[in-house]
């Protein structure tokens, strides 16, 4: 048992396995796959190429078989079912959950998801069909429709003789949920409650009316920050009527956390694609390109513009010695600015700081920040450079650096925030880049009215 | 019931109960509250201050207002707890699973956390003394203690009634953990099963003996790790004699995820405490700084570096007009980098790519995004500034920063992850500082060499 959480993938396993692959050896994949637990198996499939894979995979039994394609991540999976028709993927997906089998249905070409569908059990049919009228990043599409659905007006006992009916369907539930007679939702009662109730009391007098639910239209955001606020292991989804249609459980939310966690790194390391290191060649070339591009657009206005300050800086060289510090200070405050407001924009749950309370706070702290480095500037230029007005000009300079980088990156994350995009998109190469561009117009204009 | 999706802190509400709680108005805020769910009062309560909160607090049943203090975040809860007195902690603590008892114990000053101890209910108390013992980033510290034990030759009917038994306090389970008789660990059996199986089957002949545990020392990432992988709604957790000793619920999971998401965000943010835009202003102030000094320091070597080059600047003041050009590039080519390489590290699960794989795919991606810049950056340097020979210094430069720049942002966070640390460390200030001198560097190097 205990190898279970202590299985890895060493190089040694990795190499003996592709040799058998080779030798196409059924006992020996067969043999040493049959205790490995189905999400061990999908982790060893990535270091294998799609035919070698479906090859394992026609190895194992189907519900195996069906749990591990349903594992795999949504570009691996698009691209490994192409080698199956479309009758193996039927008995495939026959296997799942109405959700699970409703996404991939929308990862395969359009005939060969209507063939599939044609041909899918009658009941996961209608509730197929049903799921597939939602966007995926709505409360309609992240729900499924397997759930344990009673009558208020049923007793104990007979809601315990549904749920020994519907168990071989509906797997992971923890909750029945209690409906009257045209399928409106009126609370839940738990398995655990249940167990423990007298099976002739009626559900209603042990039923939880008090409970949360969303509806189909409900963002998957949303729907992340009230299963979080309110600790909910599921929550049950209504159409406009208020009728129980589907539930959402809380690995799902892990899920969409997990996407939600990637889409913002990815913002904020400027890349513009949904892209992995590990895909290809041109798909990283492209979602490089844009910010480098705009930051190359950058630093020819930043040539531009400090060319019409020719003349200082043939009369004094050293003005140009503090270009980076300039721009790199300016550059870590916004990025620092925007982190925060980021972060706060994404833990919401209370009454938002007002915009003026925000910036009078940041007011504050950029304040003390650019007194301090100002003198520790002033103090080390003069000591380094030896020469006092210029000094006291890169302090000035910095100073109001500064202020202004915290400023932008204080007010540009709550302006995207409010246009409806991720303000996450604020805290990477848009406010270094608007932060060089200020930083520097900034410091030479100072240059040239003090010097 | 619909109003519980709704509940919204909208500014009238506030400023009503505002009032409301100045005129000590006990019936109104009683009333208010009462339909509404804890984790909404929770959320209002952030508005108001200690004292204030408190009175809201005791006007609710206890097992409530031990629910709110148990949702408040660390830093609020530890400021505001330090207004009751032992006895009443003692109270509202008994309300609470082992786990979060042991959370908030740790967050009290010493001697009022040993008071609370010896007052707690028997039970509690022994489980409670056993997680203290614990870490709070490892199993250990994460797990409770309350869960449904059952032995592998009881019949399902008794395990029923041990359940029936212990409903009272442990709540929300979906699982029987199943053990021998020295309570070593042998597999599960759900809810589900238990229900629909005849009473007098054998634990051990419905027992599910091929799952994953954790020992007491895992660490939480790693913990997440599994969960997700696995897909697992509640882990048991285990001591180095196999003996199940507690266990880790989903929920547990998605507060560790949040936590990781909030270190990455501040890491790449360059803030360095755990800071939120609404805490004091030393706070905030102290958690810039660092890169802030570190980013002027860069600045200063920077100034220093170009000072060597003082002859070449008065020759060709246009020198010095691409400074921000190589350096807002080679920050952007190196956070895309490393961002990429932090994302690879953050979801791991198949066997990595070898150092040498990423490094020369790395070197294809950077080699045509270096190359398609320079041209860009050739041609519009010529048409702008009408300089031959200073376009293509410029641009053989920023094909050299785009390599160098690159190469940094994938090694570092490797380096980094190796050393033990968080790869997002190389995802902020860290590698923009490292590019600007590095850009630099290169830059003045080719301009001496070439012009």
């Amino acid at each position: 048992m205990e190898q279970i959480t202590k299985f890895e993938l060493t190089q040694q396993f990795h190499d003996r396995f592709q040799q058998a692959l080779s030798a196409r050896d059924k006992s020996f994949i067969a043999a040493t796959l049959e205790e490995v637990n189905p999400a061990d198996i999908t982790a060893l499939l990535y270091e294998f190429n799609s035919e070698e894979s479906k090859f394992v995979l026609d190895l194992l039994p189907v519900p195996v078989r069906a749990q591990i394609i349903n594992d795999l991540d949504t570009d691996t999976r698009k691209k490994f079912l192409t080698i199956y028709t479309p009758t193996e993927l039927t008995e495939i997906i026959n296997q799942l959950d109405s959700d699970d089998v409703a996404d991939i249905l929308n990862e395969l070409p359009i005939q060969v998801s209507e063939e599939i569908i044609g041909n899918l059990e009658p009941d996961l049919k209608l509730q197929v069909i049903d799921l597939l009228r939602y966007d995926e990043h709505v409360a309609g599409g992240l729900m499924a429709k397997e759930l344990i659905r009673v009558r208020a007006n049923w007793t104990v006992g007979e809601c315990l003789d549904e749920i020994r009916k519907q168990a071989e369907t509906v797997t992971k539930f923890y909750t029945a949920w209690v409906v009257d007679d045209k399928d409106k939702l009126l609370g839940q009662v738990s398995l655990q409650k249940l167990i423990v109730s007298d099976p002739k009391t009626l559900v209603e007098n042990i039923c939880d009316e008090n409970i949360v639910r969303v509806g189909t239209y409900v963002e998957d955001r949303e729907v992340v920050e009230i299963m979080k606020k309110y600790d909910l292991e599921s929550i049950p989804v209504v159409n406009v009527q208020g009728q129980l249609v589907g539930r959402i459980t809380i690995d799902d939310v892990v899920d969409v956390i997990s996407e939600q966690v990637e889409e913002e790194r990815q913002l904020m390391s400027g890349i513009t694609e949904d892209v992995e290191e590990n895909d290809d060649l041109w798909k990283n070339v492209r979602a490089r390109l844009p910010w480098l591009l705009i930051g190359i657009f950058g630093g020819m206005l930043s040539a531009r513009f400090m060319g019409f300050f020719q003349q200082e800086l043939t009369k004094i060289t050293a003005i140009a010695f503090f270009v980076p510090l300039i721009q790199a200070t300016g550059g870590n405050v916004g990025i620092q600015s925007s982190g925060l407001v980021v972060q706060s924009l994404a833990s919401p749950g209370y009454l938002e700081e007002g915009l003026w309370q925000r910036l009078i706070k940041m007011f504050y702290i950029s304040f003390l920040n650019a007194f301090l480095l100002s003198l520790i500037v002033l103090g080390s230029t003069y000591l380094f450079f030896n020469n006092n007005r210029l000094s006291v000009v890169v302090s000035i300079a910095l100073f109001c650096v500064v202020m202004f980088s915290s400023f932008v990156g204080t007010i540009t994350p709550i302006l995207i925030n409010r246009l409806g995009f991720n303000p996450a998109l604020a805290s990477g190469p848009f406010i270094t880049t608007a932060s060089d561009l200020l930083g520097l117009t900034t410091y030479f204009l100072t240059v040239h009215v003090l010097l």
